[in-house]
């Protein structure tokens, strides 16, 4: 009984691992979908989230009836307990990459970003996929580091979104009120799953040490 | 013992109730900061969002230890994953007001929010903390009927969002780009709370019936 529940408990982790290598993807193809003006891209990220959202439901309830069903010793309780709020995490990044998504399509076959700010979200897209990764790898391993360096990552996600602020209230913006709403939102979307990222980091600390790091974001969910 | 353990679960309960009706307060406050042009508004709802994470972190300890001690029957379970969830949703609810607080004092003393637009964030204002309030009264209730009139509300929510965007970006807006910013995020974030209201909602919904609703937000953390 005890190893089919520790069984049961070590394929939601990997669930949950699973689930992050998809929504770096579903975060890639957003991307490609908002800088390239790319349909095919767009509608995919759009379809896929239904997927994430399914498997959140799944592993969801795994975690509800491994709750219910033996008092959980309290490394287990801890795992399930930050299980459930990565899953929620997850789901979350998926809808903020489709969100991307979607502003692509609706200006499709026009780019939603003008060519000087492109490169500020191409940057951004990568930190966000590479905080997704470290989140992804920190749970698979269960290494603290991972999450600390994150840290970094972050703080460069805060200056690139100051500086969009900075080029799209300047009065050297050419692009019309449109591209600056949409830039602002896109700007959120991206820094959310980063934020999102930073709190899985420390969901994984949580297990691992059963403290909140310090500081930390952890009462972001 | 039994009776310690529920009354320990009724004071986290009683005290999601009291944190859904600070949101309430934050929400109003950051309105007026936001409508009023009011900078102590703003200042209030900032300052007191620090109170509000510090509840949040002290009422999901309580539903840990809970967890931790001894296995609680199905209704408990339910009510305390759904607590920590809620807890969450609230903290958050509190960190959007405190955005829209947070771009009321940016722009002071001049208005963020265009006279033009001003009746659709008075609405939407109105709109978010009756939410919040029918999610508060919900739990306090556990009435499943209020939760389900919730829907309503947020349907006018996305009209009022689409109406927004529809000026914003007509040819009829003189307000310049950073109006247009503003709006846009400062229209986000009341739909986000509205989100975690209608979010509130549906756990109640399953710590009555332990179902989780049809086509709710339930995915969305």
């Amino acid at each position: 009984m005890r190893e089919t529940y520790h069984e049961a408990l070590s394929k939601v982790v990997d669930d949950l691992v699973s689930m992050t290598n998809r929504v770096q993807t579903a975060v890639d193809g957003a991307t490609v979908a908002l800088l390239d003006a790319d349909l095919t891209a767009a509608e995919k990220v759009i379809s896929e989230d239904a997927d994430l959202d399914r498997l959140h439901d799944d592993v969801e309830n795994r975690c509800f009836v491994l709750l219910a069903r033996q008092s959980p010793v309290a490394g287990e309780l801890r795992t399930i307990v930050a299980a459930l709020r990565m899953v929620a995490d997850l789901a979350r990044m998926g809808d903020l990459a489709a969100h991307i998504a979607k502003i692509a399509r609706m200006r499709y076959p026009k780019h939603a970003v003008p060519e000087s700010i492109e490169p500020n979200f191409q940057r951004m897209a990568v930190l966000a996929t590479e905080m997704t990764e470290i989140a992804g790898r920190t749970l698979r391993e269960r290494n603290i580091l991972d999450a600390e360096k994150m840290a970094d990552d972050d703080e460069e996600m805060d200056t690139l979104r100051t500086m969009q602020f900075t080029e799209l209230l300047g009065d050297e913006w050419a692009h019309g009120v449109q591209a600056a709403v949409d830039c602002a939102l896109l700007g959120r979307y991206y820094e959310r799953i980063a934020d999102h990222a930073v709190i899985m980091g420390s969901r994984v600390i949580y297990i691992v040490t059963g403290l909140h790091p310090e500081g930390d974001n952890w009462s972001i969910a």
